[in-house]
């Protein structure tokens, strides 16, 4: 078998962002860490990690760590079977990887009840709509919500249902860009409100208006911090209907287009060897998730 | 002179993540920006960039990206007092990096106004309460919020205020775990939600407690995510009271031991020759910033 010190060193350098922090967490010296992580990269022939601050995986370290992920899951299936004492005798933690909105509208709701019932602790990650799944890949997380329905390898796929976005705005807003209405022209001078480089549901639903040019834009990427700057009029951005009832019922945002919507389907990638409790928060999202996302629709 | 079509190629790979998308902004075939990288990096006689995905700037990279940016700030003013046409004439941007929180609660408010005036568009980069200011080290940005008063060359600081956080948790959760009070058994026992492994807050809170133990705890990188873990009872946690006025007033999230808070100053870094724009987004913080940072300490 593997020597799993050596991985698990490589794995904690990782996950605590940097070799002081993993020896901290592994109980070891700093150069006790170095020491396992060079080892290992003497076994496999190949360097495992980029000396950066924070350090990164190699293309081979990622393949390590994927491995060490699944054999952790495992490994918690069976010590609820057999229990086991030692140094590893923590609550089980998931790490999950999950898009800013998702994590911003409807997934507490989902995984509360699971989270207090099994004692379970999450971990996590916010991820770009598109890109989530480049961690899943990488073996960092145990699953994944985003918006590409193409499982990975070793790897099931569910569909969650619709996210749906509304492009929304202040009423002084409106009034200042669009009060002659939503003209090519207008969509040329209102600044818009980006949540990333990546994201492209402002250039989906301006397509829908046949609008193909360049606009002004803030970067902001921060789901509350979103909405703060659409309320304190400095432009017009697409969000979750879920995330604004509040605003949306008290006037505060409103509908650019009323009913030009974007909907984004969400999926739940897993491992399929993934372990009891990888299983059990699979079958809560299937049972909870769509329900929560049609309310963003109604 | 440096060769600025160099420098700015360099920029552009980091700033869009990527030798493509670089190559779309510049309007340049990628080997013709790889053709520019690789010069610089024989000017200089070192490598500046890392090629992971996205590539990172080395050490040296840096430094040449910290005087690209201020050199830019520098070009911005110029570009009012004698306008030139040409590819380079946008509306002006500035790339600021903050603290999660201060995005979540009073920032937009602070700036919306100036942003409307000026037509001023904001790239805004979020960063751990602690780590913001290496950006500003690394000449990625031309601002920075954050909790450290310590300047950085070339730079200014100004004091903002206190962002005050209270340890809130719903109803239930306290009566689930905080029954007979807040116990070191009870803190040993009941889940926190923490936003990174950098975050000090709930140690601080702790601290004042006498508590030094392990405590169980979720992970969760958002601010908004936070509340809404908070809300559905899956743990308690450090939030600014700013972010929660409705949650506190409708008895949805409830202090743990009212009174015990922690309060984080905050600090505005700048460059010293950060052209005029900069120092009028900095009259605008020294004017509004604390008063709103204020009504969170009420």
């Amino acid at each position: 078998m593997l020597d799993y010190k050596l991985l698990a060193a490589l794995a904690a350098v990782i996950e605590q962002g940097g070799f002081e922090r993993a020896a901290q967490m592994l109980g070891l010296s700093q150069s006790a860490v170095s020491q396992r992580v060079k080892l290992l990269e003497a076994r496999v022939g190949a360097p495992v990690l980029i000396r950066l601050n924070p350090p990164q995986a190699t293309e081979v370290g990622q393949r390590l760590l994927n491995h060490v992920q699944q054999v952790r899951l495992l490994e918690r299936d069976l010590r609820e079977a057999v229990p086991m004492a030692g140094e590893d005798d923590l609550p089980p933690r998931l790490r999950i990887a999950l898009n800013a909105d998702s994590l911003a509208t409807w997934w507490a709701q989902a995984v509360a009840e699971l989270s207090i019932r099994e004692a379970l602790q999450f971990e996590l990650v916010v991820d770009d709509q598109d890109v989530g799944l480049r961690r899943m890949r990488a073996g960092e997380v145990a699953g994944c919500v985003c918006a590409s329905a193409q499982p990975v390898a070793g790897a099931r796929v569910l569909a969650l249902g619709n996210m749906r976005y509304l492009a929304v705005a202040s009423p002084e807003f409106i009034a200042r860009y669009f009060a002659d209405g939503v003209s090519q022209t207008a969509l040329r001078r209102a600044p818009a409100i980006v949540f990333g480089p990546d994201d492209q549901l402002q250039h989906r639903f301006l397509s829908g208006l046949d609008y193909g040019g360049e606009f002004r834009y803030h970067l902001c990427p921060s789901s509350e911090g979103f909405v703060r700057l659409l309320s304190a009029g400095m432009g017009w951005g697409m969000v979750p209907a879920l995330q604004i009832p509040v605003e949306l019922a008290s006037g505060a945002l409103r509908e650019l287009v009323p009913g030009a919507v974007v909907d984004v389907p969400l999926y739940w990638h897993y491992w399929r060897h993934g372990g009891r409790l990888l299983d059990t928060l699979t079958a809560e999202l299937a049972q909870r998730a769509s329900a929560l996302l049609a309310a963003g629709q109604g």
